[in-house]
């Protein structure tokens, strides 16, 4: 019989006893959290990405610039979001939530209202107000309109 | 002029003056960190999920159990692995690595070698021993040969 560390069995190992979290834990777990990552595939190639992010009736919104990753969003807008936090509370146990959805590009007069949104968000869950610096420009608002979501949790 | 957040512009934004890592430092990162993302892709379906992994010479290495991760890997084994930080020290500073790579299987005789170094980069980045349990059937080590790897950084 083989051991592994109990902290090393994470969302992948499947061994500590994960939990499905219900649609409202997961409303709540997105909209908590700042950072998802974005998988886009490509012309072959799949790129995986941090992403800041904003989470408002089942969809993402990001504020980006023009990259790597628009570029491959333009050729194939079907995308993987994934967000997880790994022991909050020193005891080990982790959160994660896998969703697919399609992106769009939101028109620009759709980036201040964007940008109100991040920034209401940044203040709810850093607890203080974000700092301001202007925009460059190649501005990207990105809207991923999310149709499969799952959660899955381990508390110990 | 629109303002952003500085927090806002992580990764993804390019606005926070953000430095290319050296190779030194890229891996230096990796043998720091535990848990990287995984992104790979088939059947027309993009998938990230996060992984327990420890990094040596060139490739990431991982103990997990048969499912809809490993299926993807055999039909496809060309991925991506992220891996990131943000705010370790408070200041909003972040660095981000994406490789890509192609995953292989290992044969049942490395699954204990594998446990061995996951365990010792365990005891490295955490600074204590990790906790074992047993490991159920159907584990699967994986091995990913990295064949061009970034990363970035934005120190405040």
């Amino acid at each position: 019989m083989a051991y592994a560390q109990t902290e090393m069995a994470g969302p992948d190992a499947g061994r500590g006893i994960p939990r499905e979290l219900s649609r409202g834990e997961i409303e709540e777990f997105l909209l908590g959290q700042r950072i998802a990552r974005l998988g886009c595939h490509a012309g072959g190639v799949t790129y995986v990405v941090p992403l800041v992010y904003a989470y408002e009736d089942g969809a993402v919104t990001a504020v980006t610039t023009e990259g790597r990753k628009t570029a491959m969003l333009r050729e194939n807008p079907r995308v993987c979001v994934e967000v997880d936090e790994y022991d909050a509370d020193g005891t080990g146990s982790w959160r994660s939530v896998i969703a697919y959805g399609t992106c769009e590009e939101l028109p620009g007069d759709a980036i201040e209202p964007a940008l109100a949104l991040m920034r209401e968000r940044f203040a709810s869950t850093a607890g203080r107000a974000a700092e301001l610096r202007p925009l460059g420009p190649n501005v990207v608002v990105l809207r991923i309109l999310l149709d499969e979501i799952s959660g899955r949790s381990v508390e110990r």
